[in-house]
């Protein structure tokens, strides 16, 4: 089988939006279980999937540069953590005004079990100079790139995909960030990042630079096209701000919207997760009435994944019926009606309204 | 075959989102002709079909209080007009905050073609007194409502459903207010307010009185909970006002919302209708970028009715498009992205935004 063939075989059950550079949504079934098989998990790119020669590069303002390979990291300890990713654009076509960049409906999250060396001990390897501020990680994909949608004149054809963390964020033993070369129990697949690529835990996918091949320390505040270009909160009333903790969400998974159920109990089901502390509850409305009902929500099992939470509604009444959920977490943090809206469409977290007619 | 078999064989096409009292959407199909086949026409109900005596009283501040049968309204001269007629809840579930009330998704409009008397006639040879304001006009249905949904103690059982319209507007004969008997040429079904209802054309469809039992000229300005609690703009900021024409609107017909269509020339299609003026333009966008091109707009087949709209889109990339469709109607109104929020949800008039995953 050829390389080609390989990657669209990984491709097929995902819900495709564009073929490239490739980006599919998960499909519906992948937000059932705890964690969302490999083939099914969505995928995000911002460029096509690059040639990686296998060495990672940790430079800059480090008194220890060092080259890695795969088998360097292997030797480090190995951490492996569920984590949650979900793309900041996630929710886009739900949002109005629309705005512009890839028309993600409402699967692009997904929940794999991640391997690999922690960032903060490779950092400590490397020694960072003094007067570290960031810490810029590039991935070896580039390419053509429109700094603004549509206008032909902003497109620049010399861009790399490349994004930046706080060095005390990077070096925080207690972030968990990894280095990441197994996605549940296999060499990362080309589309994940192959072959190995940053996870950085509670943060909204794009922190997580796939085919990750420069580490610099930086003495400046990192500015670019992913930090402060695209991936920027531009509301219209406020500071702009760079797209950093996934807000907090609860998806319901069953029943489908816009189904048909027959009159009796139904267990309402759905995942929930937030960037900013587990979540602590969620909250159900089987009306349009706004009265709110709190559900059964499973604990966290693991410090980085998206929780189970279940309501059984007794679905008497035949009709239509308008169903909702809404999560809060430990930070107190809520899911809003409407999102304060931002020109790129970033980070919708709506509370999520479907229906279901009952017979 | 009873009459309750012969209701229910009348509502099996439709999607039924209320069983008491019924109200029903819409199936798709019934957008795409000029008129909305009977069975397929949607049904808004605020009480269950009434007993209906056959008369139909005109009094109030008139010289000649006239008692009239659907033989009497037969013998005046017949009009015949096909009307669009809108819910003014239709398209409630895509409001956020979800308001409250019967949560119609977009199927609440249809077209039909009435048969009648022209109200205006009617009421000249009632001749209103000196002083007439207001007309009042009483459906035979009435029960249990709440003026405010879920809250027990605002329920009241002694509701009539009665609505109004001012005396000028009731006696001008170019607003052709009809007092219809046939709908598609029989008579009146009992959900569509056998044997006689208003049909004001233009209005949001709350105004064409079903079941009409009684017309009174008033002369003071009419207060009531279909009139001033219920079908009212309740704006945050601004004075609350009565529901009263249809705004400017298109919908998309084809390609159908979420579908996967071949590449190739796909021409999308709708209808759009506006109660303030027949629409003028309609524009389509192909891409979440802004850019809106002129869509082919049919000219109207008669000055009440929606209008066909196609646009021919080289959909030769793979992958999800947004699809947007807007309306401009002779007076210059256009379709807003995001409509202004009003608590019970009315008039929801904003741009349709719909994907397609072209394959």
């Amino acid at each position: 089988m050829t390389v080609a063939d390989r990657i669209g075989q990984e491709r097929a059950a995902l819900q495709m939006i564009n073929p490239a550079p490739f980006n599919a949504e998960a499909p519906p079934e992948a937000l059932t279980g705890d964690l969302t098989p490999t083939e099914l998990h969505y995928v995000r790119s911002n460029f096509a999937i690059p040639a990686h020669d296998g060495t990672l590069e940790i430079g800059g303002a480090v008194e220890n540069p060092l080259t890695l390979t795969v088998d360097d990291l292997r030797a480090m300890p190995t951490v492996d953590r569920a984590v949650t990713l979900e793309c900041a654009g996630n929710g886009r076509l739900d949002t109005r005004p629309l705005p512009t960049g890839e028309p993600w409906g409402s699967y692009a999250v997904s929940t794999a079990r991640w391997t690999g060396a922690l960032l903060h001990e490779v950092l400590r390897r490397a020694r960072p100079a003094t007067g570290g501020v960031d810490v810029r990680f590039e991935g070896a994909d580039h390419g053509a790139y429109h700094l603004r949608p549509v206008l032909e004149e902003t497109r620049r054809d010399d861009l790399t995909f490349v994004r930046a963390l706080s060095l005390a964020h990077a070096v925080d033993p207690s972030a968990e960030i990894l280095i990441a070369y197994e996605m549940n129990g296999e060499p990362l697949w080309p589309d994940h990042g192959a072959p190995f690529r940053l996870i950085v835990p509670h943060w909204y996918a794009v922190a997580s630079v796939k085919w990750l091949k420069r580490i610099d320390v930086l003495t400046e505040p990192y500015t670019g096209e992913f930090q402060t270009g695209h991936y920027m909160y531009e509301w219209p009333d406020r500071p702009h701000k760079t797209v950093d903790y996934m807000r907090v969400r609860a998806r319901i998974t069953a029943p489908a919207h816009a189904s048909d159920i027959n009159a009796g109990t139904c267990t309402v089901r759905g995942k929930a997760w937030s960037g900013t502390g587990p979540v602590t509850r969620v909250d159900v409305s089987l009306t349009g009435e706004g009265e709110w009902l709190p559900a059964r929500l499973e604990p966290p099992k693991g410090p980085y994944q998206w929780q189970d939470w279940s309501f059984d509604w007794k679905a008497t009444d035949v009709g239509r019926h308008t169903l909702r959920a809404r999560a809060t977490d430990a930070a107190g943090n809520v899911q809003p009606d409407v999102p304060p809206w931002n020109r790129l469409g970033y980070g919708n977290n709506a509370i999520e309204v479907l229906y279901v007619d009952v017979h």
